[in-house]
């Protein structure tokens, strides 16, 4: 029997698991997963480098499933070869035929759509959500080069999938980066959900186009072994990254698959036995022989031989100013004037001195959002997306898989563009760090387009969910008042596992922090005291508060000021200051509600006795000159927080 | 003088007026704005059929200006050519050179981006977040070929823009639907902001892209008049949509602004004269005589030519069991089980008879969203645009623009993924609305890479904020909990003008609304009333929470159960509503934190006399066969719920 028999036969023995445990779980993709039935069988019984005991390894070569849907036929081949499940190796154990049948239930680590964080580690990241998984082997193959490693990276995706800009994005990313490690496989069975694949998503054309992007592309017949081994063999040895475009077939093998629209149905168990003996003749077509696959090869290196990361809450951090100082940034510091994306920029760097480990990306505004002085001193560490966002998170995302901790820039309302792959990144519970600049209001003259203004209410719903302790939040916002906070707060994300979002602002703003002011998750500062009521607020807006805050003074109003830098925020600890403040709480924002103001709300309605307002941002912004002027006109200039403070008093309690 | 050395007098005499009005501004991109100089021209001077005097004229070709920061160029243009500003034909008035000098004003309708809303309406969206144009021109031209409309619409794309993956799914679309008269302009300047376009993006690169994409591709000198002229004169005359890669000089004609990166940077007042010496001897190279450009020609139709769209207030819709009826739901209603998502399809169809400019756009899942019951009646008003949601809403702004009530539709999950591209049709005061299905962890077994999570929170912020009339709020969002509440939703959607966002579920749920239930805008409904406390909840979590308050009443606890099934939602009255139930509120979200409970407890922590507590999804969901099992996971299952009420009731309150 040549290899082809075997392959064959390994291929329908993997579809007919395939198709038991989506008929026992009642739901799943089995027409997607025969389509990938032979290549999945190359890769992962003979081309792929890796150790099915230890999913950890880090020299692996890695699979990214970004077609999600289709991982009944990875899950039934790594079941075969006894590959091992578990979040961690202390809770390890492998993965058996019986396993299989507990797809999508509550108690197993097979999941829907594959997710390492639910105890798959043979995967790197959560997909399922079409469109994410090439940027993230982008990343994946970032940290391989950084790494010095061999390890190579394929990436499975659908044809009706590749319609996402996003894939795109990706290709041009691994062009530009050289990362001909990276193998793409786009799998053409010509079948979406809801109909067929358009013809621009035909193998023809995607291959055209694969090549007009600059990869070395083939099209090739899908089930077809010889071929598909052939086409991997020159992954690595060109000088273009390499595509494969696999004409496949939904439902490869199984005749009833192949009539009708069966996208996400599994068959009844009635239909199974029939199914499963058209499957057996499949294979029994190639021929009748015993032998059997080689399976995997070891991975190219030794673990000795990677880099070992430090942990980032070892370090200690150099005193603000030399910081700032060796950032560039020593006479703005003197002057007392910069801005909180400055200090970032230098808080970065310095972030990058002290952790080999920490690496940054950005989406052509380094100039604007301070990463130029990261990239200045790290250059091999620094990634230059272009203008692309969700690509830029989702590679972060597969750096965060490679080990490393990744710094995700732009603008804030740009980085919104990024929604899903943010959420994916979560669902991963990947380590990124996300940085937004320009955000507010007091971005002026550039108008909306620019302005970040839904990043906080984003954010901010990731922060109400718990992380996989049960107790520490999956998600941390960081808003820096000025430029010391920012500098702690960088230094807080790095020391912190798993996503935080931190927001910047243009405008040069004084330093009004102590430089050894402590910051701390959850924390919280109190810049005035006063008896009347609390003005709660963070970023830009603490300025035009405390201008406020002075105001109501001269009115013989006495207001506490909060500085609220972190959300979430210590609930025990903030009710207690607005008690202490007068019972009364205004909470200021310049961006849309559902951020602070409701964070704050719920603290409040949580006790029925504090009464709380917020006041955002009322109406889209446009164009001004000044940030006064447009704080004026969207509601929440130094007069309306003043009026607004005052009627709050006068309006009775309960 | 040939009509070649006429332009380039018209192209240096606006970037003459681009260079001045940005130094005034003290910010802006006058070395964008001078690479489009001559296309600018040859498009508003002699190619595009408009009247300047009439820029709401439904036949004119359309211009859409993607890289919205070289705007400048096109407000020198308008103003010289006299150009009608203002946000509707009553406040009208001429742009005037004198105008310029207000860019970016407070008071100015030339925004630092484009922005009709502000009163610009030779724009149809705002631009400014890079890659949406070409989806919006699609929109235009879809909106054209629904009007048997002869009108092209042009749109102008920068070399790194065209990195942002949503130009790709635009360029797809485009060819899928045979859009032959949308003209894209690709201004290949080579530069950034932060450097040099990838070599991926250059004009040849492009050029090869957008034929592998099915486009015929020119790539022209774009400062050549002559040819410029030739290559859009192919426009509407190929099989293929046109585009032109035009090889452009960033900050053509300036001396002082090709030195060195001069992106987004005004010139000192000091260096204007100097600069705009350097463009008169550009232009003065071409020829000296005094003959003037021709000017745009008129519109190809008359007004009387184009459709008539009635006032969707004023139709009358069917009684609710005959919609679903004719939606093929009869069996489903008789039964009294069916899915939100299933009648929202019914009620489309609905929409659709009764007004002939609804329409429907949907990401390859017609069938789980139910808008297949709508492509089935109105096969001519229904896009599907594949797997590419950033694309499809976009699209829908310019169906908008053009006249037409699109609604649009995906997961949940997946129309976050465009999370940008609302934000920016929120911009322009797009009337388009969202529809999201599977939402909530109820969707169960598929994981959470299906389901819509942060949908709530997001759409939530926009609620808060304004709309033009600074009373109504700029988006309403509906949550129905069953069959009879989905269909007046959709009605309210239709009647409303502004985004709106609608949330349904997978599962089938009996029907517990009486047919004639009144649904209004802020409304909510009590459906249990009790004196101990309020649950407050919405959509699926409406159904669970039924159970929980019959649960309580077994001990003795007597709960208020509101539906609300909008937000915002009436203040006064709910507020009042919780007074009556014993001031005390549990709000319950099958979703993360910030929306419903955020919107509660802030009206909650107005009044400081109540107390309310927020029960929604404490972890990232996982695969679960039932979404009873997920529920208890979540910590929002019907026992979590009845233990959450009993500890708040036993809490001492303030």
């Amino acid at each position: 029997m040549s290899p082809s028999a075997a392959m064959h036969k390994k291929a329908a023995a993997l579809g007919k698991l395939a198709l038991r445990m989506t008929t026992r779980a009642g739901s799943g993709h089995p027409s997607s997963a025969l389509s990938l039935a032979h290549v999945v069988t190359h890769l992962m019984y003979h081309h792929m480098r890796y150790d099915p005991a230890n999913p950890w390894h880090p020299a692996a070569d890695r699979l990214v499933l970004s077609e999600g849907h289709a991982v009944p036929i990875v899950y039934a081949a790594y079941a075969d070869l006894g590959g091992v499940i578990g979040r961690d190796a202390d809770h390890a154990r492998a993965l058996t035929e019986a396993d299989l049948d507990g797809l999508r239930d509550l108690d197993s680590v097979l999941e829907g759509h594959p997710n390492p964080a639910e105890g798959f580690p043979f995967f790197d990241a959560a997909t399922g959500s079409l469109g994410q998984g090439l940027s993230v082997a982008a990343g994946l193959a970032l940290g391989a080069r950084l790494d010095h490693s061999r390890r190579r990276v394929y990436v499975l995706i659908g044809d009706g999938e590749a319609r996402e800009g996003q894939v795109w994005e990706a290709l041009d990313f691994i062009v530009d980066n050289k990362l001909t490690n990276v193998c793409a496989v786009f799998n053409c069975n010509m079948y979406g959900q809801a109909g067929e694949v358009s013809q621009q998503q035909s193998a023809p054309r995607l291959t055209a186009k694969l090549e007009a992007f600059g990869w070395k592309a083939t099209s090739i017949n899908g089930h077809e072994p010889a071929v598909i081994a052939e086409a991997f063999a020159r992954v690595g040895y060109s000088e273009r990254p390499v595509a494969i475009v696999a004409r496949t077939v939904k439902g490869w093998g199984v005749e009833e698959l192949l009539q009708g629209n069966w996208h996400g149905k599994p068959l009844p168990e009635s239909a199974l036995p029939a199914a499963e003996a058209s499957l057996d003749q499949a294979a029994a077509r190639a021929g009748n022989s015993a032998e059997k696959l080689s399976g995997p090869t070891a991975p190219a290196q030794t673990i000795d031989t990677l880099p070992h990361h430090p942990d980032p809450r070892s370090v200690e951090w150099p005193p603000f100013a030399e910081a700032m100082q060796a950032g560039g940034l020593g006479a703005a510091v003197e002057k007392g004037q910069l801005a909180t994306r400055q200090a970032y920029g230098a808080a970065l760097k310095t972030a990058g001195d002290l952790l080999p480990h920490v690496v940054a990306l950005d989406g052509d505004v380094s100039n604007s959002t301070f990463t130029a002085i990261f990239a200045a001193a790290h250059p091999e560490r620094f990634f230059e997306c272009k203008i692309a966002e969700q690509n830029m998170v989702s590679v972060a995302a597969g750096l965060s898989a490679a080990g490393y901790i990744p710094f995700v820039n732009s603008f804030a309302k740009f980085l919104t563009r990024a929604a899903d792959q943010v959420e994916m990144a979560n669902i991963t519970r990947a380590n990124i760090k996300l940085v937004g600049s320009h955000a507010g209001i007091s971005l002026g003259a550039d108008g909306p387009s620019q302005m970040g203004l839904l990043d906080v209410a984003f954010f901010q719903a990731f922060s109400t969910v718990l992380g996989d302790d049960r107790e520490t939040p999956l998600c941390r916002c960081y808003h820096p008042a000025d430029a010391v906070a920012a500098y702690h707060c960088t230094r807080l994300m790095v020391a912190q596992t798993g996503m935080c979002y931190m927001r910047t602002h243009r405008p040069a703003v004084p330093v009004i922090y102590d430089p050894d002011t402590r910051f701390e998750p959850g924390g919280f500062n109190t810049l005035e005291t006063g008896g009347n009521l609390a003005i709660v607020t963070a970023g830009y807006m603490v300025h035009v508060a405390k201008e406020a805050v002075e105001a109501l003074a001269r009115k013989k109003i006495r207001a506490t000021l909060i500085d609220a830098y972190t959300l979430p925020i210590d609930a025990l600890r903030l009710g207690r200051a607005l008690q202490q403040a007068g019972g009364v709480a205004l909470i200021v924002e310049d961006n849309y509600g559902g951020g602070l103001g409701a964070a704050v709300a719920e603290i409040a309605a949580r006790t029925g006795s504090l009464r709380a307002e917020t006041l955002c941002c009322q109406r889209i912004p446009k164009s001004a000159r000044t940030a006064e002027e447009l704080l004026n006109l969207c509601g929440v200039g130094c007069k309306q927080i003043v009026d607004h403070a005052r009627a709050l008093l006068a309006r009775p309690g309960p």
